[in-house]
């Protein structure tokens, strides 16, 4: 307890401190567009209402009769939200650390976005849907190479775009089925058994190969996603899945420096059943084609593990045949203070499929050449397709490729230099306060709700974030909670100490 | 032959006649929107190369170096695309039959979806994305209210919204698996063991459930649609899937006025091997949760039953306690001439699930109050669920609540009124040749190349087109076929007869 006091004591006096300390240049829009981020962001809070207030439950009863409505926290004033504020429908305005599920890159109503949009050249694309698979507009090779592709993860040159983070992830674990099976026959062209096969779901067509993936992870909640999906029950239940092996992921102690060697051990236990898993599959001819990890377990609770782990695994997966399928849905877009989560491993190496959604407003995956099935079967196209993928001309792509470039790709240093792009509130927070610039490699996440690095009194930020919490809510910042979930919950229950509104 | 030259000569005489047909008042947009409507419009096509021209194939070219690119037709100008006609990189500009895989509604750069795109009010909605099902816009229960529910299927009064058309079917899936399994506890509260197991994508949790689809179905290419997708092998090839059973879809004789006996045969074929399977899959320890099915077969064919056997199936679904899911996907949205194709069956009850994409521009599916699966479980909520969902703002909703009402919503009369709404070109040639008026009760497609009904000498245009792509060739226009595919490629060999450019 005492520890925890101090720490709120600390985080008080930073965050008083900081929202003195200037604002410094942003390297991310121009001048003029730096005074009207200025000009449109809120200083603090304001609460009016309990949370949520009698607008909102109005609302959430009307829905209540057209579709399920147990899940809305409340209703939200979205043109009137700013960068790190979330504005609800009874005026409260909420330091918003939860960002629509790790989805809002850049703040609420960013200046920058919004002159993306309303540009008139631009309106074409919003009315007119490509099937970009066939028929793409002429702008998006260029768009491609001069976005998402500076961002592509090392080694991985190409990239296909797709629609959502399950569509995404399900089409990169199809592209490893199809490499798979293409290594398997030798050749691309598939035999007729095959081709007859498939149509009845059945061998060899649709072959007994399986996906292994990780204990509290999730990918998705498509049905190919449910099955290597395993953070809660909810997501799960009553949906039929498939028989594929799940390994558990290392559950750390902290403070990380005061438990090494115990450490280490869970981390090799969880290498060592994860090679068993491989071959234990393989001998029930159920063949593991993929291995499939977040950088970060981040719905599964906040559940790191080591580079030395990322990268032992990595060369299991290589060692057994099996491509490594990094899940950066929710970690991609800097939320780590680097781009890539997985940057933080230093591997050279590091993955054959990186799939990407949230952060990055379209989803899709890159990968390497060797992956490129398409390329190597006869009747090859369409295996790998959705009619729309996605919005090409999504602002994001004009960000990415405009002139001074990402404003949600993290300065390479380290440092301060590289917050600037966040959203103000989240960056006077989070960059002033030494125990959270603690969790190094893991940097600074702009979304801490997910993202928390492991802070100085060595408990986790999501797991156990009640001093930090404390001290936010003592420099009188009202923070929204994620979803009430019986693991998380209890740590949200906190009220703001000046009583002007509630957690929940 | 002969009757196939007589109905080329009579198309060429309608579309003609059609082009000298002075524009009727168009009821979805406002006199002056009319004008620009008038104006924005081209007249015919205009074709300056071969087809992918040379600026299509060199982006063509580069685009594999970046991502599979064999399925590409050719690049689009979107900017300069029109109605129903679509102009490339290359400056021909093509009748558009095709139009974007059947999910433009109203023809590219409608000026009234222009003018919702281009409000500045609008503008927030673009960059600002909410997790609907969470933190939903002020704005949402009305949009719904005025919006998609206007088009609820008869019973169904509820809807789910989704983004794409495969997580519709997923998770309208879902829905299905979690409404059975409750029926089948007698309650909606999960016991210890289904919570435990369905973590680890083991019985009774994640139970031995199954889908029963129908031969050259397509509802979508992530792995739980790709269980009930059965209309190539490209898009299922060496994808794990699940032993789910795959009733026989009716092969209709034409002309069917010629065909009544054998066609009804047909159709109890199908209706009793589809029974047989319900009661076989059960026996297996699988059995079926749901029934799905396209009111028209359009990927796998052009496979068209009559709405005899669409209610008889229904009905078995019933007694044997499946749930019935209609996926208008692609036929949803008006292509049919009305709302839903199911409409043209004239049942009272026609589902229990109504999924939709593509023309409606946003995702999700349709179900009827037992189907709220989530209302009955103890830890009921995000059991159907997605981060994004999709946007609610998206102008398809202005439009629909917009005065005047919906531009994509035929008027509920027969007759030349209710096409009013399509772009003109198609307009043009559909309403005014009487082969085309014949496929009543399925009506007129706004899309024809998937959807055009059989015509008057006894062939269905998808499976047969050449008198009618003729006539249209030697009216002056060119079509944009779809994308070659071994059953359908032949159909659309043939070359302009003014030798303007080809079709491929």
């Amino acid at each position: 307890m005492a520890s925890a006091l101090l720490l709120r004591q600390q985080l008080v006096a930073s965050v008083h401190n900081s929202l003195r300390f200037p604002a410094s240049g942003c390297r991310y829009v121009s001048k003029a567009a730096v005074n009207s981020q200025a000009d449109y962001e809120y200083d603090r809070p304001l609460m009016k209402t309990q949370v949520p207030g009698p607008r909102s439950k109005e609302l959430t009863k009307q829905m209540g009769q057209i579709q399920n409505n147990t899940a809305i926290n409340f209703f939200c004033n979205y043109e009137e939200s700013r960068g790190n504020f979330l504005v609800d429908v009874d005026g409260n305005r909420m330091l918003d650390v939860y960002t629509q599920i790790a989805s809002i890159p850049i703040g609420y109503n960013h200046p920058a976005l919004l002159k993306v949009v309303s540009d008139p050249n631009n309106a074409s694309a919003f009315v007119n849907r490509p099937a970009l698979g066939i028929l793409p507009p002429e702008s998006f090779v260029d768009k491609l190479t001069e976005g998402l592709l500076t961002v592509a993860p090392k080694g991985l040159n190409r990239v296909q775009n797709m629609a959502c983070g399950s569509c995404s992830n399900e089409n990169a674990f199809k592209a490893m089925f199809i490499w798979y099976r293409n290594k398997e026959r030798g050749t691309s062209i598939p035999s007729d058994a095959d081709l007859s096969s498939c149509m009845i779901n059945q061998t060899p067509g649709c072959p007994e190969l399986s996906i292994l993936s990780f204990s509290g992870a999730f990918h998705g909640r498509t049905m190919g996603c449910l099955a290597t999906t395993h953070s809660k029950p909810i997501h799960k239940l009553d949906v039929p899945s498939f028989d594929w092996p799940i390994a558990p992921f290392p559950r750390l102690q902290y403070p990380l420096d005061e438990h090494v060697r115990e450490n280490a051990q869970e981390e090799a236990r969880c290498l060592e059943e994860t090679e068993d898993l491989i071959v234990k599959w393989r001998h029930k001819g159920m063949p593991v084609a993929g291995v499939v990890i977040e950088p970060i377990q981040a719905e599964g609770g906040d559940n790191h593990a080591s580079a030395a782990f990322f990268i032992s695994l990595r060369k299991i997966a290589s060692k057994h045949g099996c491509a490594f399928h990094v899940d950066e849905v929710q970690t991609g877009g800097g939320a780590t203070g680097r781009f890539w989560a997985h940057e933080h491993w230093g591997a050279e190496d590091p993955a054959d499929i990186v799939s990407f959604s949230k952060k990055l407003l379209t989803g899709g995956f890159f990968y390497r050449d060797e992956m490129e099935t398409d390329k190597r079967r006869g009747d090859g196209r369409l295996a790998i397709y959705d009619t729309m993928q996605y919005n090409p001309h999504h602002p994001i792509s004009t960000m990415v490729r405009g002139p001074g470039r990402p404003a949600w790709q993290p300065a390479a240093g380290r440092g301060h230099g590289r917050h600037e792009a966040l959203p103000r509130p989240t960056r006077r927070i989070m960059v002033h306060h030494p125990s959270l610039n603690q969790g190094e490699p893991l940097g600074i996440p702009v979304n801490p709700w997910i993202l928390l690095p492991p802070v100085s009194d060595g408990t986790r930020a999501f797991n156990a974030p009640p001093p930090l919490l404390a001290g936010w809510l003592s420099a009188g910042l009202t923070v929204l909670a994620p979803p009430a979930d019986p693991a998380v919950a209890p740590l949200f229950s906190l009220r703001a100490r000046d009583g002007e509104g509630p957690l929940h």
